[in-house]
């Protein structure tokens, strides 16, 4: 298999450094971005190797194992689980917590504490060494998924690899495989191996490729074997449908767009075919003793979320909230992280009710939204529809934003697409990190704002969450290299600049300027003063570029 | 002067119909989508003449004159003031307010009560009869303006008119032109000679031109001159930025950002050269009595706005946002409709305070706002940093949005970035109206959801904002014309199709099913029925369209 090179210019202006922790092999990547002024801003990095020129990555053999050795370690010391959440709640700093205590900058106590009280989950296979430690909950940073994955219709493995590295690039935090088709098995090894991030699966998708599609063929013994091999694999996190209750499924009748989850509908489609139960709620606690042998983490889905904002808030997706509350309980008694999936389509007005109905039901665990849309009228940019909501509910509380891609309703997202979804969901996850007041995360707007302020264009790229793009932006109008060192830009053109204007009151008034210390009364003589300056030298108040 | 094509697909499934008031010539145009299950939805319509084939369009002729009759009117009539708010002060229903009551359908009276009570503004220059009225007040309908207009650096008076109708084309209910260079004049006459829609300048920029872009030789002779100038042509709202006094400008000087605003900027270089207070605020009078008599509304700009989010809801900021308040009573006096503008850069749990504030302080007056940007990290992507800030803000009260384009900070949006600008405005605006309750707002929102769940992809396309870019999005997966009528999308593919198994439940229980009126005793019965009956027909529970 060979890949094409997904490096950007993301890395141009920026080198990638590790920060080391209390032991050598302890090392927690960052970007480094150098600014013109000599000052550096260090972000957060979630690219993996692929951005390190000093590792050689190669697809076939897939990543070094970097998580090898603690895993190792914790399998000799035989203590008991090998979850984070139990050696959290033993009062156990693990490497990974201290990995995501350097990442967030904030004490290793704190992030334990935070997965004891499951407030927190930190999803990391032990057989998938490969990915670096990433926790999500509400009192980090939002986190963003990118959705991959094959269909029966279209793309190949290669494809689902190449869009794996591609969304880790731009900053995805995880990447659920959703692939259906073919290949399935195939897929998720070479993601998995490549995967510097955690990867998701839904493995309800790849039971029913195994009963040719016949949902009510389904059962506990071919999920469970599925959710095994995928286990094995080194699955991360797993969506389970376990809410989609046979009693729910008559409350969809009246809705407007039904059951829209393909995993609720598959549910749905078995709990009416048998009329019984579903197997994934009578199964739950030997589920649950699967995923405490791997250390994977739930992920509860809302296979009842309203798929229109007709649909929202209703019945049938909050009698569904209140079941994934009672699992969520039942995976902490089996020391099983968890975290529970939201909506979906839901109005501005209603996306409040959600989060906070969420956290109160499932004792703040990590609410992981899809969006959710704030419209239904925009088939192309539901990007946008739902970057609205995701920033919104996040802001609220949501801890994990479910990437929509602009193809969403339409078809299967490509590269571009992959990479405006990603986009779009870092806006609104970092939207939302400055509403809740996240400690430093202002940093990197007033670092582009000083650029901006200064001209200095070259920073001002370095430091977008785009910098091809608004390169390219830039150049599209004044293209020549001058422009870039030029102070001015083409909204205003050289003639009159207010930024100009600004420095000149900034100069004189600002807190390093001539007349800092100065009284109201002091000012206003000093701006007397200044006028007839200006008069005197007849100076002019743009820069005179051109004429 | 010619112009490309502008037509698009967007008339393609609908075409243009009108309402027809209590006069013959007052006719209202909507869009009407006719829908494939034989049933209509009827929208709002920005695009003017130029999307009715039964009006010739020739830009060098420009467009009827709509409203000719009714200023002639008015005039003979001689009863006094001719603005749209002493009309509604003295009881009078303008032709323009019985023209948006139908356009809103809200009652002529309610919409003569808003403008009266200076919560709405409904912007005509008595110069500008082509115009369509439209409303703008936060009981009404969110609007978006668009803004176009030449720099010094870049661009010409045939762009601009093509920019201007392109962006009607889309939805854009108001245009700026913010042309700086040459040309300026004559840009403007042939934007509004061909404008559907009221049209807004700066006319500052236009006076600064004549001073050779030197701010201090600005002069309230020069400004009015040219406030008649565009006053005579048919301006219907013009931007003042008469907040910016002379005492605010230090309180800028500690600011990250200090003044972004041009307008802000050239007058406060204008006092920092004199010395004096700005004649923007000293002949504010005057200004109110030119503006009467072509009915021009006031748009007061926030010449303090914040550039950063580090300077959101400073002091600077909201000392201007007093001072507007002061003039917008004084404009009240002269019979003068006035709208405010508002910010700029602000995170997202700042957004609130500042629409809370200008209509508490301006007496419920239409809040105009430029997104708000809600970070600054994202170059290129300021439609969506800013259609978040936008949404939010407009959920909570103001009236109309300034659309940003992805070119924001980088460069002149050309007509791809107008489209889109536009496209993410019009879901910011609709967004708010449905978390609004907005009477009416959700009829497109449940067409385009029914038609998504009974999988009528052509009518979905004719219901989007965009029908080109979603037709073009689901051929790019599944190109073939019989995908447009199949019973699956690319994203699960015809072997299992989520939407097939809501729609089974929905037969059996829903409102029109066969057990609908059943208890819930019964419909478990039912339910076991259905369960036996599926087992002994061996039914699968996909479409058997590939096996």
């Amino acid at each position: 298999m060979t890949t094409r090179d997904t490096r950007s210019s993301a890395a141009i202006g920026s080198h990638k450094a590790y920060l080391t922790g209390s032991r050598p092999d302890l090392r927690v990547p960052v970007r480094r971005v150098h600014l013109t002024d000599g000052n550096a801003v260090t972000l957060y990095d979630t690219s993996g190797p692929a951005t390190d020129p000093a590792v050689g990555t190669d697809v076939r053999r897939g990543l070094p194992s970097l998580r090898h050795r603690w895993i190792a370690e914790r399998r000799a010391d035989g203590t008991g689980d090998v979850t984070q959440l139990a050696y959290a709640r033993r009062g156990v700093i693990t490497p990974e917590m201290e990995f995501v205590a350097i990442r967030e900058n904030r004490p290793p106590e704190f992030v334990r504490d935070e997965i004891a009280a499951g407030r927190a989950v930190l999803p990391v296979n032990v057989n998938h060494p490969e990915s670096e430690p990433m926790i999500i909950g509400k009192n980090f940073l939002v986190k963003v998924n990118a959705n991959i994955g094959n269909s029966a219709v279209t793309s190949s493995v290669e494809e689902e690899v190449e869009k794996m590295t591609w969304a880790t690039r731009w900053g995805a935090d995880t990447v659920m495989d959703l692939s259906t088709g073919r290949d399935i098995h195939t897929t998720r090894e070479w993601v998995l191996r490549n995967s510097p991030v955690p990867i998701g699966t839904v493995p309800l998708y790849q039971a029913l490729e195994k009963t040719g599609g016949r949902a009510e063929e389904l059962s506990w013994e071919i999920y469970r074997d599925t959710v095994v091999e995928q286990a094995e694999q080194g699955v991360d996190y797993m969506t389970v449908h376990a809410g989609v209750l046979l009693r729910y499924i008559p409350l969809t009748a009246r809705r407007k767009t039904g059951i829209v989850s393909r995993g609720g509908s598959i549910m749905a489609a078995w709990c009416l075919a048998h009329h019984e139960e579903s197997f994934l709620y009578t199964h739950f606690a030997e589920l649950c003793e699967i995923f405490r042998a791997y250390d994977i983490t739930f992920s509860l889905g809302d296979g009842l979320r309203p798929g229109s904002v007709a649909d929202a808030n209703d019945e049938a997706q909050f009698a569904e909230l209140r079941t994934l509350a009672e699992l969520n309980r039942m995976a902490k008694v089996h020391d099983v992280q968890t975290m529970i999936e939201g909506p979906g389509h839901v109005p501005m007005d209603k996306i409040k009710e959600n989060v906070d109905l969420q956290q109160e039901l499932c004792e703040e665990a990590p609410f992981y939204t899809l969006g959710p849309l704030t419209t239904d009228v925009a088939p192309g940019y539901d990007h946008i529809t739902s970057g609205i909501g995701a920033a919104m509910i996040a802001w609220w509380g949501t801890a994990m934003l479910c990437y929509v891609t602009p193809k969403e309703h339409l078809g299967l997202p490509d590269r571009d697409d992959v990479k405006t979804g990603v986009i779009t969901y870092k806006i609104a996850a970092h939207a939302a990190d400055l509403a809740k007041g996240h400690p430093g995360a202002q940093v990197r707007d007033d670092a582009l704002s000083d650029a901006r302020f200064e001209f200095r264009w070259e920073d001002q790229f370095n430091l977008a969450l785009d910098p091809d793009t608004a390169r390219a932006y830039h150049d599209a109008t004044l293209p020549a290299e001058p422009a870039k060192t030029a102070h001015f830009c083409s909204m205003c053109g050289p003639k009159f600049c207010s930024m100009k204007i600004s420095r000149e009151v900034m100069e004189k008034y600002g807190p390093d300027g001539a007349d800092a210390s100065l009284s109201e009364a002091e000012i206003e003589a000093g701006m007397l003063a200044k006028s007839r300056e200006f008069a005197e030298a007849g100076r002019r108040v743009y820069l005179p570029l051109t004429d």
